[in-house]
Parts: structure tokens; sequence; C-alpha cells
């Protein structure tokens, strides 16, 4: 699972997504692409290429042929593979090379992916010398990534179960002594022997006091009495799931039951309207009202898109009023963090289908630990 | 250790920290100081604040009091805790925040340090309605970096005794039938275990028909015969160690001893090198002549500054003029690659001390894998 084979419809598939790039630049008037990726956000290069290197910027040039350029030359082989593309190089400081290979394509215009992370100093020096208008394409190669294909379904399914084991492992390990070290660092690791990796930092917050949404798991040895919620996910070829259970050590309190039926509530009236045509803000609106109306206070978003950007993945619940559509998906995650009861939270991976929904992640929902 | 404790002295050093800044400030006449952090490049962030979050933008406003804002506002307790700033907002688009609070204090002349990775939108939008000029401080708080303080190097060398144990493990790991992915995942979670991180994604390449300084681990499994790299680190509260062993399986064969003795010859000549008063270029220029002298061709610099940033930091070997002095904190890692004999890296991490040099890294070089 490690490597992303390029089998036929794979190659023919990032084939696909840069020949609409291509497309994009057309009717934008532009002769020459790039696509921008840099440490955290690469995912428009990634969508494009398959490849995102462990450590620096990366570029695709899209002119009379493709071109590859990496702040790091070590993973070249392997971008080679991965991508199909074959000319790729490398440079600690890859904006002169970037500069010269634009200059030789004399373009008149270009449309840049990726401009919102581009740094102050990059920008200016690719544009020096070069007498080209720049067009921003970000939102427009965002937006092809809003649908995803089989071929992603897959990768987010295949995510999706992995991260179902790293919740069942934390159902398991949740008892009194471990700490929220340990329990974070035994569920890391389940990605990473299955040649994944994890979709970002997993989260263990325990205890009762000192709800706060997310922090780093810290030395505190889970107790009795404690909600324990975990935050987490599995990453594979780039495709992140991101999913949370809570388990509360012992027998739950009246308090813990209560806010644990506010967070089923409002994650029932968000996944309820899971379906094409219904505005995205609507979920958060149903889920949020819950929470409101039950006295808590609302500490997030209800969720947000999953796919090669997590947190930054389009649709945003909280504002967005388009549609879902078919082969969108989300992760719907109600909360509620109260002193004395601690962070309740239930997070689960959605794709919308023709006409609803369906569950990526299906680890067991009841607080009940099991050790 | 998860929590870098605030402790007196701890404290009395970041705000010695910030005061320093405060005296570039005003030594460039600047009225207002702002510090930008992003994914992977919030060094400048966290050596001011003792922070860096977990994902997103940070921003430090240093005028008559000090301000913190971050894109996400999860893990604001944290920040206050670690950094005793009490001043911290959180914003999914901190830009207009950021902006609203620098219109409010009038400045005149801003310093920026950061600026090489604050993307073009975002600097355009901060501009907008300032009158300000902006002055660009990134080179001189990147100077300020450069020596490592005691409590400094009391954290690398946590970060390195770390380390050690994840080389010790690879050695007794590193048997026929394991795959890359496997001891990865394995190495990966010793400083999990402990509370810390790894400092960057654990690198495991084996064989000896396909070597590339560099590459993520795959499921390739160890044969007796392979040339077995590790290249890793752990980090303890930002601060990260860096090192490589290599292994091979079963009986070396003459290749593999021919290139290793090269290895570790290059490695000497660097280390004996390692002195106040030797430019940094010296120890590049010598290594380098033994790889090639040798008959191998030079894939990479023979190593970089330690610290916050790893690759990134501060002296790069191979272009670096200016002389070492006592508290540089440095990797040294020549590297051999060739088909047949695989890849043979040794690295470890150096402390630049008043008279010469001190490793910081210290499990055994040899060769062998110990099953």
């Amino acid at each position: 699972m490690t490597e992303a084979a390029l089998t036929p419809q794979w190659r023919a598939e990032l084939a696909a997504r840069r020949g609409r790039v291509r497309r994009l630049l057309e009717e934008s008037g532009c002769d020459v692409g790039v696509i921008f990726g840099c440490d955290g956000h690469n995912e428009h290069f990634r969508y494009l290429t398959n490849f995102a290197p462990v450590l620096g910027d990366s570029w695709l040039i899209l002119g009379a042929e493709e071109r590859c350029v990496l702040t790091f030359q070590w993973q070249i082989p392997e971008a080679r593979t991965l991508s199909g593309i074959e000319r790729w190089e490398g440079a600690f400081d890859p904006v002169p090379l970037v500069r010269d290979v634009l200059r030789g394509m004399r373009p008149t215009r270009i449309g840049i992916a990726g401009l919102e992370r581009m740094p102050v100093p990059v920008h200016g020096a690719l544009a020096d010398g070069l007498a080209a208008r720049v067009v921003d394409l970000s939102a427009s190669v965002a937006g092809l990534r809003r649908r995803k294909s089989p071929l992603e379904v897959e990768r987010l399914r295949a995510a999706a179960r992995i991260t179902d084991m790293m919740l069942d492992a934390a159902r398991a390990m949740a008892r009194p002594g471990v700490t929220e070290a340990e329990l974070a660092a035994e569920l890391s690791v389940i990605p990473l022997r299955r040649g994944a990796r994890c979709a970002f930092e997993t989260t263990v917050v325990s205890g009762v006091d000192a709800p706060v949404s997310i922090r780093r798991p810290t030395g505190r040895a889970l107790a009795v009495g404690d909600s324990v919620m975990v935050d987490l996910g599995a990453e594979v070829e780039g495709y992140q799931a991101d999913a949370t259970r809570t388990f509360v050590v012992g027998a739950p309190s009246r308090a813990q039951l209560r806010a644990w039926d506010v967070v089923r509530r409002a994650y029932e009236a968000a996944v309820g309207l899971a379906r094409p045509g219904v505005p995205c803000c609507e979920l958060q609106r149903a889920a949020a009202r819950i929470i409101t109306d039950a006295g808590f206070s609302l500490e997030h978003r209800i969720g947000h898109g999953i796919g090669l950007a997590t947190s930054f993945e389009w649709p945003s619940l909280d504002g967005e009023q388009a549609p879902l559509e078919p082969g969108i998906t989300i992760c719907i995650e109600p909360g509620v963090y109260a002193p004395g009861i601690g962070n309740m939270k239930l997070e689960d991976d959605v794709l919308i289908t023709e006409r609803g929904c369906e569950l990526l992640t299906h680890s067991d929902q009841g607080l009940e630990a099991r050790p």
C-alpha cells in the first residue's frame, strides 16, 4: 500500500485531470500553467501528479510538455514512478530553475494554481524578467477536486478501513493508567504498519475538567470517570480519513450520558440531511441547533470536506451554501465540551451518493471502553 | 516530556529572545513587529513563543503588548500555557484579524520575520489600508537562532537520546523478512511512546540495486546481503535530531565494506574539522573529496544545521563560508550510493564547543545488524 501503484486506470485518471487543467488554461487564455505546492499545502500538486514530497516546495509546469521541480532532489526516482511524468529536477532554491524554464517558454499569460500559498519573494522572483500576466486558477483547480471519482473513493475507503482499526484499538486500550501519549503512540503506529500514514497528529484528550476541542496528547494517565476523546485518521496515497470516538472509562455519569445523547442527536440530524441538493450549511444549522438548544455552546463547525486536504478541504459546513452533490466526501463531527463532562465528540466520514449518503467509517459508536 | 514546561529559566529565555527581536526592531526603526509562521515553516514563531500549532498559520505581533493569532482556535489554552503570552485569538481566515490589529496600532514601519514564506494574497491583504513600510527581518531573526543556548542544547540532547534508542532498535530489528514499512513503523513509535515526536518521516531504504538517498519506506522485505539505511530523528519541544545508520543483513560484501570505509573516512574528516573558526564549507570540501577520490559521486551535501528547522536550519555546509562558532549544532552525513552496494550513509549530530566538538548521538556505528 505504500507505493501508489500507477495502474493503467490510475494513469488515465491522472492524465484526464491534467487535461482538465489544460482546458481551464485554454479557457482563461493562458499559454502556460504553473501548479505550486508547499509543505502542508500541496493538494493541487498531488492531485495532478500522484506525488507530494516529504519536504519542500513542488512545481508542475504545464506547457508543450510537463515538467516538475522540487526543493529536494532526493525523491525524484519515486516521483517519476508514481506520476508517470518523466521530467523532474531538484534545487535547494528551485525558483531560479522554475523562472528559467518559464522564460524559455515565452508565455504571455500564466495560469497559477497554488498562488494562495506562494511566498511573496518566490512570486517576486518569478515575475522578474517575465512579461506574462498572471491568472489565479487556484479556485478553478480546487473545484475539480470537489466530486471524488470512483478511484478516489476507493482510496478514501481504504483510509477509512484503517481508521476504523485505529478507533477499535482505542476502545480496547482506553483503560485506567494508560497515558494519553501512550494511547496516541499505539494508535499512530497502526497505519504505519500497513504502509499508510497518519492523516494528522493523533489527538487524545482525557478527563472531565479541562475540555478543549483539540490538543496534543499529554502524560496524563486515564482514570475511572474520564471522557476519552480520540480524533484521528489514516492516509492512503494522499487521501485522508478523519474520525472521532469518545469513550468513558468505567460507568458514564448522568451528565456524560446526557451530553452524549445531544452529540448523537446532532450527528443523526446532520447525517440525515446528507444527500444531493441539500445546502452544506443546512447540516451545520441542524446539528448546531440541537447542541445549543441543549444548553451547550458550539465550539467548532460541524464538519468539512475530506480528500487530499482534510481541514482545508472544501466544503466548510459552517459557511458553504452550495448544495451537496454525489461524490462529495465530508466528515460530520458534532462535539460537546463542558467542565464536569469533558470532551465528547462523534465523527464519521460520509460519501454523498446519488440518493443519500454512505458512511465510510463504521467503528462502534458506543461510549463503553472495553479493556 | 510532551508539555514543554514553562520553568522560570525557560520563561526568562523566551522573554530574552523576544527582547532581542524588539532591539532588532528598534535598530531598524520599526514601531511594530510581525512574526509569521506556517505549516512546516514556523521556526521563527516557535523560537519566540515556545509553541507551534499542529495545523495552520501563526502570527506574533509585537507592539506595546504581545498578541498571537492562529488559523485554528483549538490549541489556544495549550499555546497560552506553553508561551506565557496571554493574548491569543483564532480565525479560519486570520488575515482580517491581523490586519485590524495592525491598523489599530497605526505603525509607520513594520518589521516582519517569516516574509520568506508569507503567501502573496496574505501579504496583499495586510498591506491594504496600511501606510507602513515593511522591513524584512527574517535573516536577522534567523541569525539569533544560530548559536544554541544551554537550554536549547538540553532539548537537543534529549532528542538525540531518543534518536539513539531508535537507531539501536533499528539495528536489532533489521533481519530478513521484515519490511521497510514495518521497520519504519516500529522506529517511529519510539519517540511517540516517550511523549516526543518524529522530527520527520522515518526513512528506511534497503537493497543494493536501486540506491536513492531518500525515499518513503516500501513493502520490500529485507534480505541477506541488503544494505539497510535508516535516516530518522526525534523531536523534543520543537528541537529536532537527525541521524543515520547503515546495516548490512548477513555478511557485508567486499564492495559494501569498501564503500563503508569511504563513508567512515569522510565522516571522520568532517568531524575532525568541526571546531570554532573553521569555515562550514571546509567540512563539506574535506568529506566530499574523500568520496569523489574513491570514485563515488557526491549525491548530496555533507550536512546542515539542526535545531528547530532541520533540513532548512542554517548552516548548509555545501555553501556556507562563515566559520563555526561554539553553540552551533550541525549534523554530518556523508553517504555513498551505488548499484550493487546500496545506500550507505552515516550521520551524527554535533555540538560545536569552545575548543572542538561533542557528538550528541552515540549509537554504535558498526555495519552489523544484530537480530
